[in-house]
Formats: structure tokens, sequence, C-alpha cells
């Protein structure tokens, strides 16, 4: 694995899985491997569990770590190509990829979708532009469309908490007055079409994940039919892809309550946090029913299974 | 000592300033016990002593440090049970507190002083949350009502510069034109109280300390008289308790100067830092019969006496 | 070398330029130097390169890095002496920099020109009270009037492609919309001044530069006179010293282009960074004529041979 951008940079789920279930059990153990090693964290948006795990697993690898909030600490960052910088972005990602490649080992790179074109969102802009030229191995920390460290987080959880083979995940859309991306639900659905779980989509009419997303996934617009038999209840909200960037519904019956979770197998809510309490998931569901704290706890091992599979590939 | 929230979480007081005294003396003895080891540095607000102290202590105990502005790098935090989340605050401390919690073995936090709702400030109500909620020691960098790290290492330098066994000490208000918290003069006081030296507390009326600070400082209201004869004058603005969070005076007169410092006993003049030259205190003073430098230093000893504390107690 | 504030620090500067090919050539060598020291590092401005760079080389050399944004993690400092501190600057650099010299074995510091007070900038009033009241090195990260890291950057780039013992150096005024401080030329001209290079500088009137700084170089006014037969081509803005800060010509045909570069002898480009591209100079040139990124990355070993200097000398 030379990249960790998206999916597709992953030879193998399972084993990618596994590879964080293993540093989880033996968390100081590749030392080495990361000594006078220098991963740069970028963060063009706001951050806690990302930083904070990345800068930890990274640590954790005898990794030094470089961190820059993109904008604040340094310039502002123009993305196109060709034209006369004559604004407020002062340097172009060329030079700022190239140069922050000459002195780390890893990038990681932290940006969200500006969720008004469609296109430019989807064609990930900023993290292309950082493989094409920082020279040396990017890492997604959540990007316009997907959050992969979040998904290998998600698996490796669903792995531990699973009482079943094969069990019933089920990605809901929760109320929300704002939009929000599509990147945690994007990249959850893209990883889970990668094991063998029963999965199942549920959301109001137009919030349609896009179809490269949802892949072989059941899609249901009634939750509670949604909910029936699950083991997970993975929630999340989004705007719609369709109506792109907007906010269609804020319909509060979406919201998990213990009533909902009365009606799967016992199932376990999980979040990628932060979440809304009384908004999107009720304070009994997110006290008495829910391993969103395991869950983010988890974001150590996956970042640090990424990490380690990056370095020992160089 | 399991975490470091006030006064109260301290054993022995005296042991602790000789735990200070001690690292300072043998700065890297102790880089065994930090190793791979984090402590997680959390800044509501700004910091210049308190953030390059306490990642300087951590440091020289071998930890790793991870550092956050909240708000600002990350979400802001809902601190109220059973609210509907539909404003500013993106997150809930409960979830905020367990994860930092789940990757670091201290979380440090500074958050001050609201100074609208008396109660709530005196409740504590940020450093009591993530006692709660963090499942591992937590160390005050300054709460709304105290200040420990910076109470312990104003008794490591009495202790450095008394020239008698039982000084005479005065914490005198100064004038300021800003609402300023109460946390370190209250802190201060508690502290000094552990103590046998002979502790005086001065201010203008209606600038009267919480009565469980006060303990057995004698108040007198005439400055002059308080000075006679101290060995040590420890400056602080604070704005009223009684009249919660309002400026009361602006007093010009309670300035320390060079003539108020002939009235003590070759007295030398403390501070917490930051000062505001010529309002709260001369020129004169600061330069020629303060230790106000070697104060702030001292605030690196009493933070690795305090994690050195901690980490031991694992 | 005590300091590093400016070329006058300075013993030798052929001998740091090849301590910079030494540090690029061994970079982990002298990680003994650094252990248990710390380097603070102090931004009053935005930063992505020195920022970096510092870090990255301080670490090289087994360093602890303490990191603050001024007046944003911390208080807004007061500069002036004898003023009554009753505005929005709530500490004095007199105790802010000996309390960080407190913590610190060195400390680096960024603080732009406010480009309002001639007088003012070239007196380097921040450096020269860090100096003053530290106690520790001060190592410049760009100030006022220099940026020292950069220049020593600049000639170990020069050094590595130059073609000819005696390679010609041109320092060309770019157009900008912006006034920006005249640092980087002008420590560039006082650097290459130090050399045996053919150095010219060439500019619009008006836009002169301190005759201290100017020194032997030949100033031409006419850029395409000036560009003939030049080995390299070292581009930068800056606003008129003479009409102090002031834009006095945003003329375009002063942009570097291919047709610009045609008049040289194979010349390569350099710049600073960050350079606004076909506002500057072409994409053209920046993509197939310059050394900016290698340049850029040249600044780790300017770093670290500035860093090593000052611990090698402690």
């Amino acid at each position: 694995m030379k990249h960790f951008i998206s999916l597709h940079d992953v030879d193998n789920v399972q084993e990618l899985v596994q590879e964080g279930i293993r540093q989880k059990a033996n968390r100081f153990a590749d030392q080495a491997l990361g000594k006078n090693k220098t991963i740069g964290l970028l963060f063009f948006n706001q951050s806690l569990r990302t930083r904070l795990s990345t800068q930890k697993a990274a640590e954790n690898l005898g990794m030094n770590v470089l961190m820059m909030n993109v904008g604040q600490d340094s310039w502002q960052l123009e993305m196109e190509d060709g034209v006369i910088m004559n604004g407020d972005k002062a340097e172009h990602v060329k030079e700022a990829a190239a140069v922050i490649g000459s002195y780390c080992d890893i990038i990681a790179v932290r940006a969200f979708a500006g969720l008004k074109d469609r296109d430019a969102d989807y064609k990930e802009i900023v993290m292309e532009k950082f493989r094409q030229y920082a020279g040396v191995p990017i890492v997604n920390l959540e990007s316009a469309t997907r959050h992969p460290c979040q998904s290998l987080a998600d698996l490796i959880t669903i792995e531990e908490f699973k009482k079943t083979a094969r069990p019933k995940v089920v990605l809901t859309w929760l109320p929300h007055f704002k939009p929000l991306p599509q990147a945690v639900a994007n990249s959850f659905a893209e990883w889970v079409n990668k094991t063998d779980y029963e999965f199942v989509i549920t959301h109001p009419e137009g919030y349609d994940l896009a179809p490269e997303m949802v892949g072989n996934a059941k899609v249901i617009y009634d939750q509670n039919e949604a909910l029936k038999g699950a083991d997970f209840v993975y929630g999340k909200n989004w705007s719609s892809y369709t109506h792109y960037g907007q906010v269609l519904s804020q319909d509060p019956s979406w919201m998990i309550t213990k009533e909902k979770m009365d009606l799967t197998n016992n199932g376990l809510f999980m979040h990628c946090l932060p979440v809304r309490r009384n908004l999107k998931v009720t304070d009994y569901v997110l006290d008495n029913q829910s391993v969103v704290i395991p869950q983010a706890a988890n974001r150590e091992w996956s970042a640090q299974a990424v990490l380690k599979t990056i370095l020992a590939g160089m």
C-alpha cells in the first residue's frame, strides 16, 4: 500500500482490519519502523479524534509529527491550474505539496467537501493534487467524499463486537439542521461492501448516496422496516447527493431512540462522532446501547495499521 | 494522587513542594516513568506559561504530548446534560472527554470562569465533567475558580527565596480595567493556608474572596497597613465575588510602587503573569524588587512534580 | 555563534553553507547534541516552510520543540518600554522573553515588518528585545528586515546548482498588488555580498533597497539588461524602502516569463515561496526552469546547520 486515500488503495481490507487488531494488542512493537521518520498532518478543517488519534498512532510507531492548520498557521492554497493568482490564496498546492513532501515521509490531509459543486467534490481535487505533487504517500484524514480511517475503525469495531459471523449492519440517515458532507456515509458503505455482512441503507427519499458507494447494499426508505433484526445501527446525517448539498428533510422521526433500537436484534448504535445528542440520537441510546466510545478509541489502531503498512512498504 | 484539580486532591502539600524542588535539581531523572505515556493538553483559553511549562515538564519526564485548542482546532463542547443539541456546540463533553481519555494517560485542561453565573463557575463544571467522563487523571491548568499548578510554583518560589522560617506573605488586590477571574487569588489563598506562613489578604471593600478560600487569613482593607513588614507581596487583580464578576474599583492607589515596597521587610514582589506594567505594578518594582521570572520558571517544576506524582501512582 | 539574528552573528558564511551541505548528507548524525534540549518556536505571523523545516531540523538533532502562535495561543505582547499597559496587549516582552527563555535552550522568532514606520522596522525591535531579555540564543525565522535562514538555504542551493565557479546572480523585483516587506531581498543581498558571485540587483525606480543591504551589488533599472547571461534569477516582490511600505508599481512587464529566461545563460529561477503563479512568474518558468522546490527543501538543512552550530557552541 503506497497511499491511503480511498479503499481503492487497499490491497486487502480484511488483512488491514486484522493489522489494526494486532496493533491494538501490541501497540509499541513497531517503534523501530518509524524512527527518524516524519509525518505531516495538514488540517484544512477542524478535527478532534482524527487529529489526536493520528498523532498518537504515529508516535506509537516512533515517528515525529509536524502539525499544521492550513490557512491559519500558513497560507491559503490555490488548487486550480493555470490561474493568475491575484486573489486571497497566496500559494499554489503544486509548491505546497512538493515542499511539505520534502520535509515529510508521509503526509496526511483533512479537507472537507465544499458542498457547492458536486463534480469538483467528487473529483477529490485536494487529495489528488497532493498525490500528484507531494512525492510521498498521502493519507486521507477525511476528504470531500470519503473518510477511510473512520471506516477502517468501524470495521475493527464491528469485528470486536459482532455476535454472529455475518451480522446485519444498517446505515441510517439521521436528522440535522445543517448540510453535512456525504464522506462518512460514502466511505462506510464502500468498506462494508467489501465484507460479507448483510448490509442495508435507509434514508428519506432524495438522500440516495452515489451509486458507486451504495454498491450491493439494499436500500430501504422505511427506517423501521430497515432496522428490524439489525445487529449494528450506524447513524449519520448527510446532505443530498442528488440535490447536491441541500437539506431536504429534518424529519425528527428519523432520530434513533430506544423504541427504534427495540426493533433491532439487541443492536448496538455506532456513530463517527461528534454527535448531537437528542437531535440525531437520544441520550438513552448513546448511554446504554452504543459503542461510540470504543469505536472512537479504535481510530488510534486504524491509523496505526495504515501508517504501519505504509512504513513497512517503503 | 489520582487527579490534580484542586488542593483537595493533594495528600501532602509540603511533600509536593519538595518534589518540585527535587525535580528542578534533577530534571531528567524520571524519563523512564513517562516513556510511551501520553498527556493531552486541552486549552479552552489562551495560555503562555502554562502551555509551554506543562509540555516541557511532560517531555522532561519522557512523555508524548497531544495539544489542542478546543473550539478552534476541534469542536465547541456542550457541558449541560439532557439538552437538545441544536445550537453551535457540535459535541458533548461526555463523548469528548471519554474519547480523549482513550488516547491519553493524563488529560490537562484549561477553562476560565465565565464570570456571569457564580454558582456555575464555583461548581467547576468543566473540570468535574472531565473527571467524571475521561476515565484518566485530570490536571487543572487553571479552571473557573482555581489555578493549582500556579499555586504550587508559588510555594516552591517562596521556599527558595524566604529568609525566615515563617515569612509574612501578603496577597494584595491590584487595579485593572477588565473583570478578571478569582482563580489565581483563590488558589494562592487555599495553598498558603496549608503552610505556617503569616498570611494577610488586602483589597478594597467589595472584593472579599469566597470564605472557603480565605480560611484563616487575616483580611485588612488598608493596603499600607497590610504591607508592613511583608516578606512577600503577591499581587493580583480579581473581579468581585460578592458582586459577581463586577469591576467595583480601578483605584490607582492600589498599584504596587517602590513607595509601597518601602513599607515591607525588603519584600519581594510576586505575580503569576502576565502583568500589565505601570497599571498594576511599576516598572521599578518589577525590574528591581520582584521574583516574577524565577516564579514563572518554577511552573516547569510545579508541573513536573504533579505529573511525576500522578505517573508514579499509576 | 551565539545568536542567528542576522549575517552579523555569523563568523564564517562559507563554513555555515558547508555545514548545511554536511547536515544534508548525514542528517541524523548529531542527535546526541540536541538530547534533552528544547527549542521554542514563536510565530507572530503565518508560516509554512519556516514552521515545518525548523521543527524538522530540531527533531533531526534530537531536540524537543515547543510551538506557539503569539497573540492567538497566548497574549499579545507590548514591545515599548515605560508605557502604561492599559490597552489590548496584556504582557510585556520583557517578561515573555525571559519566561520563555527559562523553558527553552534556544528561542526562534518570526515577526514581520509593520511597514508603517521605517525606523521602527529597521531597529528590529522584536529580535533585539528577545536578544536582550531571553537569556538564551535567538534564531531569526524572518524579522522586519531580514530572513537569514532563507538566505543560507539560498546559498546552499546556488552552491549545489552552479555550473561555474563564479555564477552571475540577479536579484529581480517582481510585480505584486500588496505591499510586502523587504526582508527576503535585503537578506539575500547581504548574504550574496559575502560571496564572490557576480551580483546584480534590478527593479523599477523607487524600489532601491537600503544602501547597507545593496553593498557592492550592481544596480540596473532595466530588467532585460540585468538578466543577460544570468546563471540564477532570484525573484521577489518588495514594497518601497524610500517611499516606505508603498506599492509604487505593479508593472506586469516585470513578471518573469520564458522570454525573460531566454535572455539568461540557461539560468535557473529561484524564489523563497510562497509565489503567486502568473502574477510574479509564469507557470512555464516555475515548472521547467526553476529550483524553487530544492531551494525550499534546503530550508531544513539551513535550519539544521544553524541549530547544530549554536548547540555545538553551548
